[in-house]
């Protein structure tokens, strides 16, 4: 007797006969009492199609009607699922962005959501129908089609999920969970029953794609109890059972009094980094600036940066950006050596970065000397070290990047759940 | 200057190539100096693509979910054909029918527009810019998608050039105008520079398939001219000038002073026809009723009827149903003939319609008998006859067709333009 918002993903929904086992999956929570809303993706591969159709007419496609062209795929899906459940005798409505009214900015291809009208879903609910909705798009206040840029399905689940108070929203994928780094480097990797909202944000961030980051930042301002889990596993009902039953997925809430009372979380891993350094640099204020404002200028993100005081009265500057950016930064970067009367510049695109992330960090000492110590120990060299309150991100040469993850999973105990 | 609907169908947006042709038309025309409202089609295959999906979840979709679906097909057009108008600098903006605001009935998969808000299209044609409508679909008070039905699109352009009040309805398909009658039957067969709307209804209605019967009676209502034109023809800007260029395509208008002062316009056929006879009735009241009452409850279209005095009190009863319902109307009519003491029941499905159609009937006697000694000195043997103001249509054995149609095409002198 809940009311839960699903979301199922492009493979959950690719085929005619997916479709089909999705509708079995929401009839079976529906005889189980609770209210549904559905939130589905364009069927997989449909997007690309759609894609390939503009770029074929225009390299860059005008904006606004590249959002009424990509919100198609999802309105297919919307009538297929609602095909389904009705024929099954669940009475279900399809809405898409347009009619369920997810009112965004006139931001083409990137909008943000900015209001949702609950009501027509709310008497649609109390009249028991199943609401079928069009993820990753939205309308304009003049009515325009909108779309939340790729992944943006996940946002809409949360937003709805939100909007609607729901008891908890469901993000079915081709994986059972959050686990604690990526099972393909580490086998022993486990999958986490529960991850608190800041720990999930830096592992999304660094690289473990299983949930859009503005999904999860909607969540955690909201306080959305969120869940992933498998398309593919038996639907179950009891989720606060925490038996380790995979059909339980991940939970990513606030933190808890019940929540693992583990130091580290998980364990992330990047690598698409590079790294760049200015030596020598003459030492006055606002050096900083004049190094980053023009790599920022041309468009390209900075990750971690670090400053070290040089000598003779110089400093050494060294920053991490995505590795397809590196050669255009280091154009700009020797640009502004010369201009600075730096000494050189140096870059390395074969390095990777590797993460802590735990909220256990916040009270307890000794987790960055532990990490250094393992890593010291099977000869690993760091390169770059970065901290914040629940994360400590290390930069190695890349060719140690199982090695690394590999060892600080064990010696963390990952594999095994504290109690 | 003018203002000018123009509608292509599936075969003229069938691929992206096609699309870019239609844009470049479209630029001419913008260039001439015209105000352009365009509506599409779905690309030729792309609702077919939709209807199996649809079908292989549930072969009686839901009609609600069904209209979601195929509403994409049309969306995917006009997303694509604005694009590649934005390209070439001619500003343009789609509108699916919700957003156009094409109001529509409730009767889903064969709705009728009711209402067309023309502010918007206003505006935007008086900031310049090129209007591209989803045709076929609308919206319900409740904001629910519709669809008109098959075939919707020529319906939609001549709604808006309705609301619009346009100087004129262009419908582009892959043929140059109406004929006389079906080339591939008589090679003579000469396109028509104009036809009136009723000329048009009686030629459409009998097997004429080049624009839909809604179309031409929402235009003949509402007295928008209509003009056919093939989509791969050079545009013609002066189309007043009745030359005999083909770009001029078929105009379908109110009888003018200045129409061709033909008695016939055209010959329509239908080979789709089936006859039944019911013999020896016992003749009173109610008997006409008591025949075609239970075929038209069992869901089958009479098309002509004829009642003959018989022998002995009774009646003789004949009348033509689509070739595809002969053997259920003829099972119905067995019961009715038992029911009613009739002496006998009879059919024959190899037969077909031929008819003369033209405004110039009403007022020239000696059509009829001149169509009859026609078809009777080559040795056509007529079995039934039906005559309406502006049409006279006899049925044939179907292997009469071609001589007969091509006897009269020659006999009223139709491949030539009367002056």
């Amino acid at each position: 007797m809940a009311l839960i918002v699903q979301k199922f993903g492009g493979t959950s929904v690719g085929t005619v006969d997916r479709i089909e086992n999705v509708a079995e999956r929401i009839k079976k929570f529906r005889d189980h009492g609770d209210d549904i809303v559905v939130v589905v993706s364009a069927m997989s591969g449909e997007t690309n199609r759609l894609v390939a159709l503009a770029q074929s007419i225009d390299e860059k496609p005008h904006a606004r009607e590249y959002d009424v062209l990509l919100s198609t795929g999802e309105q297919v899906t919307i009538a297929l699922l609602s095909m389904a459940l009705n024929k099954r005798g669940v009475p279900a409505r399809s809405y898409t962005g347009t009619q369920v009214h997810i009112l965004t900015d006139s931001a083409h291809n990137k909008a943000r959501i900015l209001d949702i009208e609950e009501r027509n879903m709310r008497n649609n609910l109390n009249e028991g129908k199943v609401i079928v909705v069009a993820g990753f798009q939205g309308v304009d206040e003049e009515g325009n089609i909108t779309t939340l840029g790729r992944g943006g399905s996940d946002t809409t689940a949360v937003a709805l999920a939100a909007a609607l108070k729901a008891d908890e929203c469901q993000i079915y994928t081709d994986v059972d969970g959050v686990y604690t780094t990526d099972p393909r480097v580490v086998p022993e990797a486990r999958r986490l029953d529960k991850i608190t909202f800041e720990e999930m944000l830096e592992m999304a961030s660094l690289g473990s794609k299983v949930l859009q980051i503005r999904a999860v930042e909607f969540a955690g301002k909201y306080n959305v109890p969120l869940r992933v889990l498998s398309s593919f596993d038996e639907p179950n009902f009891d989720l606060d059972d925490s038996s380790k039953d995979s059909s339980n997925g991940t939970l990513i809430t606030y933190e808890e009094d019940d929540m693992e009372q583990a130091l580290i979380s998980g364990i992330a891993f990047n690598r698409d980094e590079a790294k760049l350094t200015i030596l020598g640099v003459p030492d006055k204020p606002g050096v900083a600036y004049s190094i980053l404002g023009p790599i920022g200028d041309s468009n390209v993100e900075i990750d971690m940066i670090i400053q070290n005081i040089g000598a003779d009265g110089t400093t050494d500057f060294t920053f991490t950006v995505h590795r397809n950016d590196f050669e255009d930064a280091k154009q700009v970067l020797t640009g502004v050596a010369n201009d600075l009367g730096a000494r050189e510049v140096q870059g390395d695109d074969k390095i990777v970065k590797i993460s802590l992330v735990g909220v256990g960090m916040r009270s307890h000492a000794g987790i960055a000397s532990k990490m250094f110590k393992t890593l010291a120990e099977e000869g690993i060299n760091i390169n770059m070290i970065s901290t914040s309150e629940i994360k400590i991100s290390v930069v190695v040469d890349e060719k140690y990047l199982e090695l690394g993850v590999r060892t600080l999973h064990s010696a963390f105990g990952l594999e095994q759940k504290t109690v």
